[in-house]
């Protein structure tokens, strides 16, 4: 399970026994969040087999019923979530191959761990996926396909549609990535010239039952775009792919043989991705096993367990982190001062992903550059903390998962010859709290919800 | 009292019944806000007159002790404070005089309305305010002295010290104005080019009582901030409005009037601003009887008898407007996903002073800035509404107080080939919302407590 590795320190850097006391609340309350957030611990608390039935929140399969179970699929975390899979399921398995990225060290008896490429996708990923709906085909009616998804599971599972290349497939890929399209642009261009997402393996797999177990590292959890919905029917077509290319005037730079595929499919020579209403949907369960709302709620839990006053604030979290920094700093001064949205001791929790807009030189994350923020707003206060991290364990391009900071953060840089708004300028908030210690540290830990900010107010 | 001019019609561009129902409470609540920044219902609900006993949140004054009441002040409220005053303190006054604003149509009997100019300051303000000084240095050990303060107050209450001409201030102010120094770096070159503001009109009134009462618009309400705090000790020196100078490299622009002044001061020529300690601020009496927190805790109030869960979330809210509409927008999801951070059906409040960094060359607010990212983030939802106002109705350089958005925002502002991203990306949100109907109106208010915004979730 994975622990910030230097909470200690991060307390005893705290100057009052309040204030470390506020520190140590929300250090623990985001290692509850973590362990919330954990692929292995997700499917050992949501899944349960018992007399053959197996549950997950409100669905149950009878296992009886079918005759093989297989599984697939693909994403940063679903190698520790087939290794706890076949803790549940055990022998009831018949094959399985997911995609994890090269590295991954879980352990499976049944399910084939294959390696690929992440976040550009290679040959190994394509091989991979191409194994996956092999084994999609071969379901039968009376088969299970329990597919798990995370983040990442677009890279990871790659299948080209109709002679497009991996190359061709790059290509357009880092192109929409610099245009400044939007998600759901982004996707509709990956399902139309891909023969794996958009709904194409729920149809593969048709007629058996299809159990999607995601574990969702997107704000709001939109079951489509997640590793662009292979078990999800897809609301945009041919004709909507092409006019985002034509929008951020890529159509011209697009490789032949993309433009090839979306042409054809506009004519109606190519079938258009599965639609809503589809049979192949009638048996398909998308359940998120696993969210930021999720991980959130567990932090939340543990303020309530130590005695303080909480609020789930949002779990879906957007905004440029410095603004996000500014509101929950004037959020935890409204407690100090007037004891609303609640009293003290209270416990407020953020989750989602925040945003930067990087104009500076330096070196930082959001999660770093929010408590930043924060911390030019909270000045004198004591036992108040806020503290925030990427569940990844990785904010922006640092070794920390993020910061942590409380009412002496100013003074103490003060003291240090610290200007806070030099930093935040040149987006570098890595290097102030790096001076101050109060980095927080995990090292990557295998899964991603995005961020989870907390407040602390004693 | 001030009313949403165009309440019924903001009511009635609700597209669902549910929707029109979320308006109307957020417009209501929005207009309970009003009422409570409103300044003749501020003086008239906080200050009670009982048996010659002069009550004001927990001080009272018995008045039988004391031989005169004088009254001066100044801001864009004071003159409906100093009618309300009338009404409350009657007969007792023996002599007043406030700076107001040109045009202030407030009638009063004892006290003078003195017009001057604002936002830049003349010299009718610096005669009002020299006969203010007058009144305070006749006053004697057995009198007491009213002031009177509200936003504006610095511009009203000018009084260049030793030979500073109201020119020479003028042009400090708007080079100070230019140059992006905080308030308090403002303030700091303020109190120490004036004989009035930093203490000196508490320094003069001494040894009379003084009952200072503030209507303030600056966030968190910092006494000396609010008017440079004429009845509070100052804490920074001639040395410090030095370094501010230099700091923004407008020393050698500074008039020689001013340097003479400064320079003086910092050789102890001339004497300090009254400090913390000085016996001057002994029977000093500050208090706060209308702010932003009061306002927007009424619209929970109001929220809370209409039957809604309510929550304050802040009083002092700062930030980019444009993200600060994407947090709200984000706990309005919360609210009808999740139930947190309170169960539908819902009423949030957050006041401050929200910022908007002007790149476009559109017309807008940050209220109505506010609304339009908010609106962006909330699509498809039924009775989700986020109502937001400036306070004294004047939201930017409009005519318009503020804005007002519901889940079919979006989709409305489709169907009229409007793209929300290209008025947000150009400032452009006053035409976004009257485009829609959707601007709150009010016409200016004669207050100011800033930002007040309401999200209703049903």
């Amino acid at each position: 399970m994975t622990t910030i590795k230097n909470k200690e320190q991060l307390i005893s850097n705290g100057e009052t026994r309040s204030d470390r006391k506020a520190r140590a609340l929300a250090l623990e309350s985001l290692e509850v969040a973590l362990k919330a957030a954990d692929p292995i611990q997700i499917i050992k608390s949501k899944l349960s087999l018992k007399n053959s039935t197996l549950r997950v929140n409100s669905y149950s399969f009878n296992l009886v019923k079918f005759k093989n179970i297989y599984v697939v699929g693909g994403g940063k975390a679903t190698g520790a979530m087939a290794y706890a899979l076949e803790q549940v399921v055990g022998k009831r398995i018949t094959k399985g191959l997911v995609n994890v990225p090269h590295g991954t060290k879980s352990k499976t008896a049944t399910i084939e761990l294959h390696e690929a490429s992440h976040p550009v996708p290679d040959e190994s990923g394509v091989e991979g996926t191409r194994r996956m709906l092999e084994i999609a085909e071969q379901a039968e009616k009376d088969d299970l396909v329990i597919c798990l998804i995370s983040g990442g599971g677009s890279s990871l599972m790659p299948l080209p549609r109709n002679g497009i290349s991996i190359n061709d497939k790059k290509e357009i890929t880092n192109a929409l990535l610099k245009c400044g399209a939007t998600i759901n642009e982004f996707n509709t261009v990956r399902k139309h010239t891909s023969d794996f997402k958009g709904g194409w393996l729920a149809k593969k797999a048709y007629p058996a039952t299809i159990l999607n177990l995601i574990l969702s590292d997107v704000v709001g959890d939109p079951v489509d775009s997640i590793a662009s919905g292979p078990t999800v029917p897809d609301s945009t077509t041919f004709g909507d792919a092409v006019k985002v290319l034509e929008k951020y005037k890529l159509w011209d730079k697009t490789p032949a043989s993309i433009q090839k595929v979306l042409c054809d499919g506009e004519k109606g020579l190519i079938p258009e991705t599965p639609k809503a209403g589809d049979e192949a949907f009638k048996k398909v369960y998308n359940v998120i096993v696993g969210n930021n709302r999720l991980a959130s709620l567990a932090s939340c839990k543990h303020g309530k367990v130590k005695g303080l006053n909480t609020l789930l604030l949002t779990a879906t979290l957007e905004g440029e982190a410095r603004h996000v920094g500014t509101v929950l700093a004037t959020i935890a001064r409204e407690i100090v001062t007037s004891g609303n949205p609640v009293r003290k001791p209270a416990c407020i929790v953020a989750g989602g992903e925040m945003t930067v807009t990087v104009t500076g030189k330096g070196k930082g994350g959001r999660n770093q550059e929010m408590a930043l923020a924060a911390a030019m707003k909270i000045g004198g206060t004591d036992g108040v903390v806020i503290a925030s991290l990427s569940t990844d364990g990785v904010d922006g391009p640092t070794d920390a998962a993020g910061a942590v900071m409380d009412g002496k953060t100013l003074a103490k840089a003060s003291q240090l010859r610290l200007a806070p708004q030099r930093f935040l300028a040149d987006n570098d908030s890595y290097n102030f709290f790096s001076k101050l210690g109060d980095l927080v540290l995990t090292g990557p830990t295998g899964t991603n919800v995005n961020d989870v900010s907390v407040i602390i107010v004693l």
